[in-house]
């Protein structure tokens, strides 16, 4: 495995130069865009194999959409959830109004800004504060690292420049769906955006997640069987932008990416996958990181259809 | 000219049965439903005629596009206000955010709730205190009535339901066309839609347009010949919200409406026309005052077409 | 005057440089690119008034759409006609089809593709060959020139590559809008859009629609004074393309354009003028032809606004 | 399995009584609303167990979208294919057209009309006739039922009430992405949708899906591996219209809707499921169908995910 990990970073190296950094925010340029890392757990012997760069850390970004589902699932239930957001995959863009005005006033999933930020809203907590905590105790636990925290440099400026996440809350604060305070509800989103992992924190949670939600090393339960699965299936169909029905065509397993060049993909009862390689494609997916997923679901058959 | 305003008021009364008053702000429900008035200035020798009620004051609502745009046509020149909003009509409804994603980043003109808000944010004026005051201080020469003022318990209202304007206020600021402060320029924007005004002060503003911008009580000029004839021509191509091209048809002077009941209306080189009737009809414009207007306009042959 | 037209010509004769001919049908590509020509005609003394090439042959395109709504209003009366087809401008496109399905089952309005089909389905006759040769009838006479007839090179690629067109009117007659024999249908509209004319004819068109419907040369009334009114107001709401909101600003004038490169323009009680220039700008219309209307708008100050 | 089957029926015919008939075809509105029946394959041993009407014909319709895919890929390749249309889900409606319009000329995927019209036009072939034989051979294998045939006047009915179809045919034509005769494309697309078959049949067709592409009574082999893999995907993200997010969360299985009232549906390496109730809920499933297979996928823990 240590091997083939190795050999597919190397052979997908190249396409790094073809991508580009997420620049909307200038904290994210200073990544190092040759970067490509892949790190994974093998959840039967909690084994553990990994190749290029999978310290470096960066900001989990939409990544953080499956941690705010799982929490508002488990706190509210499903049905509460989705009276709020439905679980219908969109072609359009991740940030699209358009899906609210024209069909329906509920965003369309939970992998899209306007569904991500109704599940972030939907997270309990007496105060903003305490909820942010509740987030972080969450992924530190997921990834068996209590060192987990949010970059301040890149929360400010996510906060700086998210007007059009602002204009997204206040269509649905206008419309019923979203309840709450706007702001502060933003406040939390970007900082749930702006929590730091690396490639292997990644691989871990995605091992939680391939094992039904419970933790390999400790066999802690994070979650419930159902939530676990709604997951998965939501990632499959809307977890990779509009590029999810080529990513299932092509590598076939539930994975969600961010533009801070992390994906988190996991292969139900054997593998949680973590990618770092933060050159992009056009739709915004770690361009390093999907070639190597494609040759390694290829290689070892990890597609579930 | 007085009878014929009289008949056309008994006439067209029973539409106003079939309206609606507007419901989003508590404080519109109070406006009596059955009320309908009109005032006519004639711009060659002065005079004025009405019928029905127009001593009754509401809010000015989206009437005051109007004058946001010619304040801001004289502050900073047709170039520079088009380079932010288009002035191409649309079919779709005036808060509609569809419009700025799928086709143009630009709203598409300056009698919708978008452009409106960028036409305010162009104003001229140190302080939002100081930039009321000259739009305040234009509305009370244009209406020769120094008692204009901001209705507070409206403005307050609209501010706390004002979630939709700051959706489109916050995507205009995420894509640029928005500069400044976005909270700031929503609540001039939402005061500029509370002042108050009658069927009388409407019909004053209105022969300052029909005649060429100048009062003609006073000859002061309030306005360029050019700012004059563009706005004019946006009342015909937008100002009836989506049934400006319906109303072009059937009554073919410049108009614009606003949801407090209001409709300016002018006849160039000849009438100043002012409808109060806060009974509105699907689109949100007055459904007797549309009425009387088309009855008038076939009498007096007033369509400029 | 002819003075001006000349001037005019000759000042404005550069733009065609930077517009392109038509491409979607390869006889159009044989236009000469550099020609410009404009021909007024004043209906107060009938005399005529020209610049540059006006006797050159190109077919009426979209500028067919006028005549189509008149006979149709001439046949149906207002009423049967609006209750098929909007008159709402429209932001978009003219062969959009997003319009048709977003918002209502009805075209935006008769000049652009879907409606200017409905129109053309409305208009009366036994055969198709008799509705052909009632529209050619009413041209001749519009524009006193018996010899006006269809290109039959140009009619048949228009059918061979009609397939947008096509796929409007199927969608039209799936949803009851359009009734009758699609293709037949379809094949007087695309005769329509072939008959060929030349800045002189237009111009006399013009003139006639100036003089509320009736030919100042032989005072023949080729169509009710109400349908003459109702057919200035969509020409100046909706007939320069998705640019007539511009145009209203800085020309005011009825106008409608053609991708052969004609504009039919008209200046209620005062002239009828008819432009060539085969060279277009980005929204269809003639590039040279829009600066010349513009420049002579300002110096005889003929806007309606 | 046999008992179980039989209790789910009882419990959900029930909601066949809220479902409604398909009725843009009067021959559709001759079903029995009430029938409700289920087949299942079991590949490992290849038993076979129903309950309910499982022998009533009734027409494929958009379950032949299924078959017209695994046909186009094993002619043209996944390459060519794909290079005509995306494999996107879309959460519009399965005519729609807009999506053709904003966002892309290619259809989002092969499982709505637009899609479906494509990849029957990539069916090999000589003649409409052939391509027609190719298609019924496939379908006859695939079910192990030489007897499967067009049903001539719901094709006839088709054809003759398909100008929706025409509308996205012409479409894709006037841009490129269609090619060939639009009719005969046509003529071929409602042929196949015509094609009648039982519950029995699709059970078996399921069969062989879940069996890796090849008849678990024959071992012979009807697709590749790597197609079956391709059409599970897209038959999992997009198989259920505009339900397909939600019937992936709560059923978990690749499945393929149509309006005659049939639901294909493969469990991988396990069953194959074939549906029967024409009773259809809003968006256009069978009704009771999906509660069966809702409960069915409870009971034996039949989700991928």
């Amino acid at each position: 495995m240590k091997n083939l990990l190795v050999n597919l970073v190397d052979k997908n190296k190249k396409y790094t130069e073809e991508g580009f950094l997420a620049s909307y925010i200038p904290a994210l340029l200073k990544a190092n865009k040759d970067d490509l890392g892949i790190y994974v757990v093998d959840i039967k012997n909690n084994e553990e194999y990994w190749a290029g760069e999978c310290d470096v850390k960066f900001t989990i970004q939409s990544i953080s959409k499956v941690v705010g589902l799982i929490i508002a699932l488990s706190d509210n239930g499903r049905d509460a959830v989705f009276k709020k957001v439905n679980v219908e995959p969109t072609g359009m863009g991740f940030n699209s109004i358009v899906n609210l005005e024209i069909r329906d006033e509920k965003p369309y999933n939970p992998m899209i800004n306007a569904g991500a930020i109704v599940t972030t809203s939907l997270i309990y907590g007496e105060t903003e504060e305490r909820k942010l905590e509740r987030i972080l105790n969450f992924i530190r636990r997921a990834t068996n690292n209590e060192d987990i925290n949010v970059n301040q440099e890149i929360y400010e400026s996510e906060k700086e420049t998210g007007d059009r996440n602002r204009s997204l809350a206040y269509f649905m604060k206008s419309n019923g769906i979203l309840e709450g305070n706007v702001e502060e509800v933003l406040d939390l989103y970007f900082k749930q955006c702006s929590i730091e992992v690396t490639a292997k924190d990644l691989a871990r949670f995605g091992a939680v997640i391939a094992n039904d939600g419970i933790t390999p090393w400790g066999n802690e339960v994070l979650m419930s069987r159902e939530v676990c699965r709604i997951v998965k299936t939501i990632m499959v169909t809307c977890g990779m932008y509009d590029a999810s029905g080529e990513f299932a065509v092509q590598v076939g397993i539930p994975a969600k990416s961010g533009v801070g060049g992390g994906i988190l993909a996991t292969v139900p009862r054997r593998y949680g996958i973590g990618i770092y390689g933060p050159a992009l494609d056009q739709k915004g997916n770690s361009i390093g990181g999907i070639h190597v997923l494609k040759n390694l679901s290829e290689e070892l058959e990890l597609s579930i259809f």
